[in-house]
Order: structure tokens, then sequence, then C-alpha cells
């Protein structure tokens, strides 16, 4: 708990004698700061990704940063009055960045809603400026960190921190289709009446309207879908599966209609990427990566593709071999990247 | 997921071709309900219940009930999103409350709050009016389930629920002062530099105000502080531990103050006290009981008293010596729900 | 605890004072067997199991049962001092099958090892002979249980439970080439430098020499290594990836060599397996079933193909589109285990 | 894996067209050792530790260090085929200390046993021979880990790998009555009926025979039993609760007299305490520390009291308020330490 957060003066009072009669000291107390998340934002995203993280057991060690001191405190009194329920977990929480200080990951969900009338490049400047002011400090105070981008429109903004920040492109990464994948994943689950866990398919490239759904990869136990019906995922399909895709870009539309947000998904999704790489773990999940010179793109735009994540972040991207038109879709995305990124004033 | 609640009506198609070849079927897949907890409001108390039940893993089967059918709706769709993140959780949602049948426990976090100018009495008439359409919906679906009562005055509707559900009173229990001692154990934690988890602690009687800390009891690897520290607790302590308490009264408020409503701790608490019931624990916790018989109190009141939790709910409660002036806090607290009590209509 | 198990008879005292004083009776507690697991054999594999399920937080009800009193009494013993580190389990153990009442699951590990110049037959007999005892105790006591059957040979033995205890084929599971295919993933991720959860692929058939991997359905991210390299697992292969089956099959011995027998990933294997039927998972794993009809086969044998896996038992198998020679393969198995199954006496 | 424990020379040569094909490599893999936890000596209690650790997610990188190459190698190879049932764990082992590097913690379960007739001297004579041998090499390896013996006698073997390894006082730990008072804890329970993690407890002073129950600690909720029977523990007590006691004392030679070893407990303690350290929990737990200065004790020993434990290894050490007869016995104890202690030879 940082100083100005203090929940009242007689707790920092310093010792008492009965205190003093309890222990016998034998060694300071470390200021340990392992497996340390930093999560900028506590709307609802970054709640249940701390959330999430805390309870199944991703990190003890988490520091919160927000403008909002009010809500900030708030959030860090509620998950501190709950850690009798945790494993012994450390929340901290201010709006100076230097209780971030030697985190692993930073995780950043804060940003700005588009507007009604907005133009998505008044929207992508207008949350560019608020990543001017949060990236320099989280890269200042924690320098070999691991940076997850949640913010929206995603893609772009990976990129832009990815500018900020001067970081190596492994060490950014966006939360990309991670999240449609899952969604995806829960639909075919549905459908087929097993386990999520089981169902394999992966989304790719823009988080949101244009993602690509790869239908070629799509297997239950390795029995590709696509063996069983050869034109699964096209228009042609009289079974019309590409509905599922449909579903997936729209569920997240609709769950904002309906609830007004979107947080429990988008949390768990966070709370795995950040296990990954806090384990080092060389796991494959479908994030936001620097493309170029993948896939025939030449842009320096970020989209999501299936990579192995670690202690480094991004070791590896898996090369996935794409029809011409999942190509096309994809290429498609990165030229739209580029084409709003040039308009960004850095 | 109910008909009214299907996401797309391609989804319900029945099967295709390309799921025949995939499947060879042995037999019909279970209706399995065990471990099934039902929660009923998907306000921010339920929903944080919820996502700490499934992320600690404290079951996997979950029914959503509410009035607030868009509410509902959303809730439950960013859950089943989550679900390839979880392990393999079976999310519904409905109105209707057929929906939890079978359930072994019934959480009720619904409820209204209170308005400006109203008096304690109105507030529990209508959370009355309310519990009397939830309770009996949620006997005839669930029989023979344990019931969980988080709305507040939690304990006078945990009475309520008692009253209208004719259930045996081992099978209804009042969230009562167990998250009031874990904030407790927080704050000591805090003030000791030791893990929550080593602090032990208990607050009793009345959730809120008038809640009494059992100082006698309060001890680290089994020394009472009150060995050390003969006063601790009383107004005559030169080093005020008092206060802590008063910090525990006072940090609902804040929190509530700080932003908007208190969520985690209270979500941690339920996922805890359902966990207890559903593994069959006998592990023991602060909820409140019906009272009437124990520490020379003569109304029919539930308060929170350290209680044994297990597959039925409450076999037992811990008779803890109290000082004279604890119980005259305890009993001044039953009289004064039995006050409220009396001007229920039901 | 059993009696004839009992520690001490200092424990069975009944009550005293004391504990009179401590407690308020409420309602007495349950004799709750929900989620309870029976294994029999508390030898290495046995017990790596029990404790795999235990940590792993499968089950906390879990009842031994086996011949060596003084064993079986050391292990139960063993395990319960060990309660405090885990989340409240209830273990007991008895030579008197009474014990597994009400079981969800039995997991028989019971069994004897070949002798010098013993034929497979002459070993297969000597553990139908033991299985014909087990058996019917088991079903007697649980009859609703499914049955995982860990004894080697492992498909020729759930064949003989099936036969001796007239259950239903969906309830009667041989853990077959679940380890198998742990081994062939292993393997797979020290190749590929990324997580063993991310290497995907199954190892059918005949648990032991005889497997057939599907070489087709291997995949990382949906990316089959076969689309690679065509002729990926076949003697052509100038990258000779067919070794890494080899070696799956020389691990088993090879593990037994150096320790003198397995117990780790078995024990795992069993768990992951009690786990998706307890949890009603609907979730894929390769285990031994009921082959007949199935990929042409037409004897009464059990071999391992991907099942899906929940509350019933085995609800649905995949159906793995396979090469001739993949086909040859598991055709050939069958035929052998008919002929060995053929000289049986029941 | 080690190069010398390379399973196969296959695996290690090297890249291929496939992989190539796979892969577009963005970052080296890290060489990461966070929370990495070497066990020396993968007997019955060193493997329980590990699997322990490695189930119950404690950590997910363990190195194993063994005399016995195959028997190492056997339960190395064992344990990576679970590892697609487990978190992605990394498992190394060697006969060269190298593989030990930058451990955050380094378990010592390595020692022999006692010949029949041989006198505890002679014994304590071969385990500091021994110790000689290995704690120089992890002290070179992880200068900066923190060192939890299990070898037996315990608490004269921390005191040796005390006074050899140099290392200060906090980060040598014994794992003492941490077990005791497990196996104190549990049998609480069974006489009370409520959960072990509810019954609190403390045995501390020596692992064994001569250990001390601190009775006035003893508390269910906060109710000590010495309040509801004043003669608890004592030879008057009507109700003989020292039994108990005598019971704990007892079951270790039971098990090791039924099973021929005990396991899973002291495993799952080792986890328990290695846990409370990589997540700097500051939580209590019964060890053995050096002593001297405390209650009256001038001998350089280590005896088990409550001690808070974090990344530090001990921070604090519990002062218990203790009766004269604790006192004494807890001195007889240091007395008896120091007298071997000066017989040995280092």
């Amino acid at each position: 708990m940082t100083d100005n957060m203090s929940e009242n003066h007689w707790m920092t009072n310093g010792n008492m004698a009965t205190i003093d009669k309890l222990f016998q000291p034998i060694y300071k107390k470390s200021d340990h700061t392992g497996n340390k998340v930093t999560v900028v934002g506590v709307g609802q995203v970054g709640m249940a990704a701390v959330f999430s993280m805390l309870t199944q057991g991703v990190t003890n060690n988490i520091a919160l940063v927000d403008v909002m001191e009010d809500k900030l405190k708030g959030e860090m009194m509620d998950l501190q009055h709950g850690s009798a329920f945790m494993r012994n977990s450390k929340i901290q929480a201010s709006t100076d960045y230097a209780i971030s200080a030697d985190s692993k990951i930073c995780v950043v969900t804060a940003g700005v809603r588009q507007r009604e009338g907005e133009s998505r490049l008044d929207l992508v400047q207008r949350n560019t400026d608020i990543l001017k002011i949060i990236i320099p400090k989280l890269v200042k105070y924690s320098p070999d960190a691991v940076f997850i981008i949640a913010s929206n429109p995603v893609d772009i903004l990976t990129y832009v921190t990815w500018r900020i920040s001067g970081l190596p492109k492994h060490r950014v990464i966006g939360s990309g289709t991670n999240l449609d994948s899952a969604r995806f994943r829960y639909l075919l689950s549905e459908k087929l009446g097993i386990a999520t866990t089981s169902c394999h398919g992966y989304i790719i490239g823009e988080h949101g309207d244009s993602s690509v759904p790869v239908w070629s990869g799509v297997n239950i136990a390795g029995v590709r879908l696509s063996d069983l019906n050869s034109k699964i995922g096209s228009e042609e399909d009289p079974e019309q599966w590409r509905q599922m895709h449909e579903m997936v870009v729209k569920s997240a539309y609709e769950v904002i209609k309906l609830k007004g947000y979107t947080s429990w998904a988008i949390g768990l999704s966070l709370s795995q990427l950040a296990r990954a790489i806090l384990s080092d773990a060389s796991s494959v999940h479908p994030v936001s990566t620097y493309l170029k010179g993948l896939h025939g793109i030449e842009h320096d735009v970020f989209l999501s593709l299936p990579c192995v994540l670690g202690h480094c972040g991004i070791s590896d991207v898996i090369c996935q071999p794409l029809t011409d038109k999942e190509l096309a879709q994809l290429r498609k995305s990165a030229e739209l990247m580029a084409q709003v990124q040039a308009g960004i004033k850095f």
C-alpha cells in the first residue's frame, strides 16, 4: 500500500509493545517483486484481468495504476479485503507509476471509447495521446517487462506502444484474437457437444470485424473438420459453418449491447497470456505481433498469428499455411492498419 | 443455455453430416447436475461470487437467475466466452427458475438498496417482498439445497428466508461476518507484517456497525494477543487496537464511497462458503445462523457465530466463551433484530 | 477410517466434556460420498494416482482397497497426516470392499507382473483370476460407478472387467494409450521447443509395443506436420520422425529398467481421466474402449481411440480417418487381442 | 535435460526442414530459472516433495540431483512423461551439481539411515560426511538460495548444514516439526470431527520423540481447549488428551513399520514450506531454526519454533509464552543436541 493510499494513520504508526513481544526479528522482510504484474486501468477489463490472475494463481503480486484516485483506492481495498480467501496476495495501487517498479509484465487496459460520430482515426489519436503518457513511465520503472496491450483498437495501439516504447518487438504483445479464438472454440464446443478445451481452432488477423478464421486448422483430436466437409467455412458449404465466425464477430457487440461492456472473457484471456509468460511456458496463443516480413506483409503492422509465449515474450511465430483467400484478408487488414497508422501524430 | 437465451438459431439446428462423421455415439451425454450452484442476482456481488467460484474451481456448473433479461444474457455469454480459459464450465441462465433445478447450493444476492430517507424497516419490507417471490421458486426446484443469503441487511433477510422457505435452520445460512472477519484479518496482517492466512480472529454478531470482535481469540500461531496486552480491544488499551475494529466497520462504507459498491471480497467470501459445503469440509466459518438458545438469546434471530460447514449446511456452532461486554453487545443486536422483524409483513 | 484401521483405541472413545463444551450440535454431519473415488491396489501406480487426484483437487474423497493390510494402513495414515496441506481430504482404507460403497469411479490398479518365462496368456489368466474376485465386489457396492482399468495388459484386462462386471461398455474404460500419447507429446515438445500442452497428437490402438501413432493428426496450432513433411512417420521420411514413436514404446521399458517401475506419469494420466468423468467435462482422451463395429473391427475387443469422457463414462468415440496402414495395424492388434482372449477361462 | 541424460541421440540432432517451416523465430528462448527448486536425493521423500510441488503448482522448474544415475534418470523421465498432465513443467536431472544453478530453494533429502546397533553420533557423522560433499556444491551454484533440510536427524543436520555452508541463519531451515504439527492437527480433526485446516496447534522443539506440544495454543476458532479443560495435556487430565501427542510420536514409527518409509506427508510439508518462500508469503510454520538467545537457550542449536517464512527465508520467530515444563523440555532437547554436535568432526 503506498503512503497516499494508507487506510488509516493508526496503521502506519510503527511498532508497539504487543508486536515487539510477539516477534523475534531474524532478518528484514524482502521487498520481493518476483512475478509482479502491473495493470494500468482499473475499469471492467483491468479489474477482471487482475481478479482472474489472483484467483487462478497466476501471480500474487499486483500493482494497479489509474488516474481516478477514488476508484483506484476502492478497488485496491476491495481486493485486499479478500486476501484471506486467496493465497496471500500483495495488492498495491497508486496514481504514481513508481508503484509499478520491477514488474515482469505490464498490462495496459486504459483508454477512451469511441464517441458518437467520432472517426476511427480520431479515436486512435486520442488513445495514442494517452499511451504517450503511460508507456514511457512504465518503461522507465520496468525496462525489462513484457508489455501486453488490451486497449482498443488493440492492433493499432500495440503498434503505437511499440513505437513509443522503443522496446524490441518480442516484448510488445497485443491481446489480439486470443479472445476471438476462445469465443470460436466455445461455439464449436456448443455445436459439437464436447469440451471447449478439446475444440481446437484459431482466428487470426485483426481483432474484430475483419478477423480470419483458419478453417483448415479446426480439428477435434487431430481430425480436421475440413476433411469431413471440404467446403467448410466457405459460402458454398451447405451446412453454413461460416455463420460460426459471424457469430464470433457479432458476439462482442452483443455482449456490450446486453451488459454494457465485456469483462470476464477478456480478463481471463489476459490472465492466460500472463501465465504463459510468467511460467516461461512456451505455449502457443494467437496474439497481435509485428507482422512485417510474414505472409508477404510489407507494412509495419501488428496483427494476430499463433505465437510461442515465454519469459522473453514472443519467441516464435507459427507459420500456418494459409489459403489465397485467407492471405488476401490478412493483407487487406494490414493495408488498413497501415493507412490508419499513417495518420497518427506521435 | 436455455432456449430463450440461445445465441443463434443456427446453433440449435440439430446435427449435420460433418458432425455425424466425426462421432460414433456410445451413450447419451448426462444431464448431470452435481455440484450445481444457482446464483440469484447478477449484480456486482452475484457476478463476483460466480466468477470466484469458477476461477477457484469451486464448481463448474452455474445457473444464473435474474429479472433483467438483457443483463442476464450478457453476463452468461461473457462467462461462456471464457470457458476455454477455465475448466470446462457449464453456464446457464434464465429468468425462469426451472434453470435452477437440482442445485446443491442457492446463493441469493438479489435485493434493493436503501433509498434516501427510507427507514430500515421499509427497506427490509421491500426486500422481504422480493424474497417472497424468489425463495419459494428456489425451494420448489431444489428442495434439498443449502441456501446462502448475501442480500442486506443480511441477518434479517436470512431470518426472512428461513421463515418463507420452511427449511430447517441448518440449511439457511447468511454470509454474515465472514467478510468482516476477513477484513479484520487483513488489517491484522498489515499491522503485523505476516500473511492474512496466518492471522486468526473472529468478528461475530451482526454484519455491519454493531459487529463484535472477539479479542480473546485473536492469535498468531496460538499466541493470543490478549496475553501480550491484557487491555487489547478495550478503551483503556494504550495501543488502541480497538481502532482496528472501527476500521473494519468503516471500510465497507469507504469502499462503497470510493468505487460505488463492494464486490471482490464479498464474492470471494461466498465462494469460500460454497466450497466448504460442496466439498463437505467441516471447516469453521463465521456465518449468520439461528441463535435462539445460544449465549442466552431468546429471540428467533440470525446472527453470526463460528459454524462448522459441510454438505448438510451447518452441523455445529462453536461455543466461544464471551466476556460480559461481548455478550451484552450480542444480545443487544439480537434485541434490535427482533424488533425490526416484528414489523415485517409476511 | 474403518474400525479395523483405527490408529488408537483412545481416538474412538466417544465424546468428552471438553468436546461437549466446544460444540453446539445443529445437525448430524453428512456421510456424504459425492465424487468418491475408490482405488484398488496401493502399489506405486495406485498411490501415484491417489496422490495426483488429491493434490490436483480432482476429488477429496478416496477409498483404498488392497489385500496387504499393513501396506494399506501405512499408505492411508501417511496420506491422512498430509491432510493439513491439502484441501480437507477424506481418506479411508480397508481390505473390505464395503469401504468402496457409492463411489463415482473405481480405479483398478491391482494385478501381478509377468514372471520370467511366463506366457502372456498365463499372465492374463492369473490377473483374470484376481479380477474375478475384485470386480464383482466393486460392482456390488458401486453399481453405478465408471470403472477405469490400469492393470496390464490393460486392453485385455479391460475386456475381462467388462465381461465379469456385466456393466454397459460406456462404463468400462482402460487407461490405454492416454499415457503413450502423453509421452509422444512430451517428445514432440522437446523436439520443437514448445509446451507439451501445445503439442497435439494421438497414439491409438494397443497400449504398448503395437500402438499406432496417427501422424496425420499431429499438429501445432492446427498446422499438421504432415503438411510440412508429407513422408512424416513413414520409413521414407529423411528426417526419421518415426523414431519418436519408437522412443515412446521404448521409454516405458527404459523407465522400468532405470527406476524399477513407472508411477508418476501413469498416476497423472489416471487423475486426468478421473477429473474428466467427475466434472462431466466431455473432453477427449485416447482410452481403451469396446471397438467392435468401428474401423472394420469384428471382434469383442478393447483398444484405444479418442473418446469423449463425461459423467456417464464414454459418450462418443471420435472417428479418425485412418490410412490403410494404420487400419491394418489396428486390426492386427484386434486379432491378437481376440486370440489371447479366446484362451481365458472365466 | 542435461547432455548425459538425453534419451536419444536423434532428439538433439539439431533442426530439420519440418521445424524450420513451422516456426518463424523472433527471439531466442530464455534460459529462465525463476522459482527454480533443486531437490537433492530422489528417494521416497525427495520424489514425494517434487511431485507435490509440481502438482500443487508451487513451481514448474525442478532440478534433481543424486548419485544413483539410473534411478535419477528414471525419475526424471517418469515426471517428464507426465508433463502433458501438469502445467508445462521443466524437469532436469544430473549427477553434476551444475544443473542446480540459480535455484531459489535447495531441498536436501539425501542421507543414510541408522544401521542396526549404530550409535546416534555415528549416524550423524556419516550424514555429516555426505553433507560435506553436497552443501558446498549447492552453495557454489546457488549462493543466494534458501536451504531446506529434510534429512534426519533433521535438527542436527540443519545445524551441520549451517556450519558447512557459511550461510546466514535465516537461509538455513530444517523441515522440523512442520510435519509433527500436521499429524497433531489431523488427530485433532479426527477427534473433533472438523477439518484439519480448522484445527490449530503447534508442536515445537525436536522433530521426533522429544517434541513439545504447546497445549496452551491449541484452539478452534480462537477457543482454547485449555480454557475448556484446564488440565489438558497434563498427566492429571481425566480425558487424557496427552495421548494425542504420544500418537503423533508413535505414528512416524508406525507408518515406517507398515509401509517401510514415510513419503506423502513429508513431501507435502516440504511443498508447503517451498510455496511460502517462493511466494514471499510471510506465513507462519513450525520449522527448525537457530535458537541461541531464544527461550533461554545458550547453545548453537537448531530446533523448531513457529517462524515467519518469506522470500528471505525466516524473517521472524514467533515468541510463544511457554510453561516452565515446556521450557524445560525445550532446553533439555537443546542440551542433547549440543552434546551430539560436540562430537561431530567437520
